[in-house]
């Protein structure tokens, strides 16, 4: 995209020209999509200095799903080096995101036997990406509960294998929607392809549960869990049929990037705003 | 691996030394598992001429697993001029795999819009990898006709997003099997996670069918129904529930790199082996 920014940092190496290669072709990140990875928001301040929010929560969210794919865990002192020392070296203003990347590393070359690859982006993300959202719904294809006795479909693993979850996307675009929102096959709802959904019903919030449905645990829903048991506001996870979903209060996509979005259409049909829910939770959210 | 030769080349570059990064932080076949592949064997002789096999079938299903991901088709005549070189410039004795590679490019550097990413690798492969297999039957969470009517799961598709077959091959490990064989939800066999699986029942060779199942299509399989249309021996696409497989008269893997395995237990159980169609199915599938 034209304008956009970007860094690249690897670890062992630090921070390497963003156009240079680092990737070699049997890299199994690559030829199997074998990897897991996670992301968070930049943020640059007038002076040019960079935080990224959450990083103890990223990087034990990056563990887990390492552990799931049976990848050597992060160790989170290397991994916040090679951040502090890519934000240092991060001036781009306004908003970014931060990409941390682990694969399993080259299958063949150049060592044996492999060690993984680990690399991060910091990519400046474009203003006013927290606009209201018009979804539509894929089936994704698996129950609400085939995740519960089958840990090699790596449920709750952020995944490098997202090609469903881009593939989603373009389905939205196609038919005119800004972004997707999975259902089971048994017609739950599930997540979308990189947030999760939140809904507000009989005034109580509620997120897809994680677990046996394979969804992703989300930062950025556990930040509005903590603030909403601070406010005594309740907060339950649930499963709801994807027909009810337009009768609730208020529908949100929510992710670390593009923080707290209002769902206002689904396949073609307008739903209720809530700008005052969607005030509440983006607070909440640090958004 | 140990004494595991590579060769990479890159389109409009050619061959590239092994141990050199082709593939930049943001490549979309990295951070998505966005792309396709496709693999077949290469053959070399005593005078280390090398060929790569059934290329034109090879290319074609490529260009079918471009399509399905809205990648621009592969252009044949520039691969194959590709491979040609990449082929005259390997002389490692014995076989090795062929894999072609097709990313929907860096998200955002270094060109506007991105251009895909292809590249090749040549590798090659353990001698005597074409043994009796032991596998375990592992469910693969989609129904065996989820793919019927939602093209965005990407069924059909060789993709770069496989972490759940790698997945599966190491649960497979982890029970003391060689390989696994994937079932739907409704208990049908579908696929391994890199081969199709042929049996034979009533005298009449069968595979499962593409399609609402997903699964990709074998250009091994291919071979074998064209071999089995010209001797008058029955080829069936047909589904099997798993539960009937050790039943059947013989149970095959078939894959372009690995050729015809014959299945010799399924999660534990021994179940016949069948040499003579062994030979006659690996032969005609030209392993």
């Amino acid at each position: 995209m034209t304008g956009t920014a970007q860094l690249v940092a690897v670890l062992g190496q630090g921070v390497v020209p963003t156009t240079s290669a680092v990737l070699t072709a049997d890299d199994l990140g690559l030829t199997r999509g074998d990897g897991v990875f996670d992301a968070t928001r930049v943020m640059t301040d007038d002076e040019g200095h960079a935080t990224a929010e959450h990083v103890d929560l990223h990087l034990a969210r990056f563990a887990r799903s390492a552990r799931i794919v049976d990848l050597p865990e992060p160790d989170p002192r290397a991994w916040k080096a090679l951040i502090a020392e890519a934000l240092a070296a991060w001036h781009h203003p306004g908003e970014a995101a931060l990409k941390m990347m682990l694969t399993r590393g080259p299958e063949h070359q150049p060592s044996t036997p492999s060690a993984p690859s680990a690399l991060l982006t910091i990519t400046s993300t474009e203003p006013g990406n927290r606009r209201p959202l018009k979804v539509v719904l894929l089936d994704r294809g698996y129950s609400s509960h085939a995740f519960a006795a089958a840990p090699w479909l790596l449920g709750g693993a952020k995944l490098l294998s997202y090609g469903v979850n881009t593939s989603a996307k373009r389905e939205a675009a196609r038919r005119g929607a800004d972004d997707a929102i999975f259902v089971s096959s048994d017609g739950y709802v599930l997540e979308a392809p990189t947030a999760a959904v939140i809904w507000l019903q009989d005034g109580i919030l509620r997120t897809s549960q994680t677990g046996a449905t394979g969804i992703l645990e989300s930062v950025t829903v556990t930040l509005i869990e903590s603030w909403a048991g601070s406010q005594g506001v309740g907060f339950e996870h649930a499963l709801i049929q994807a027909s009810e979903l337009p009768m609730t209060e208020g529908i949100w996509l929510a992710s670390s990037v593009r923080g707290v979005c209002p769902v206002v259409a689904i396949d073609g049909r307008r739903v209720a705003a809530n700008p005052e829910w969607t005030a509440r939770i983006s607070s909440a959210a640090g958004f």
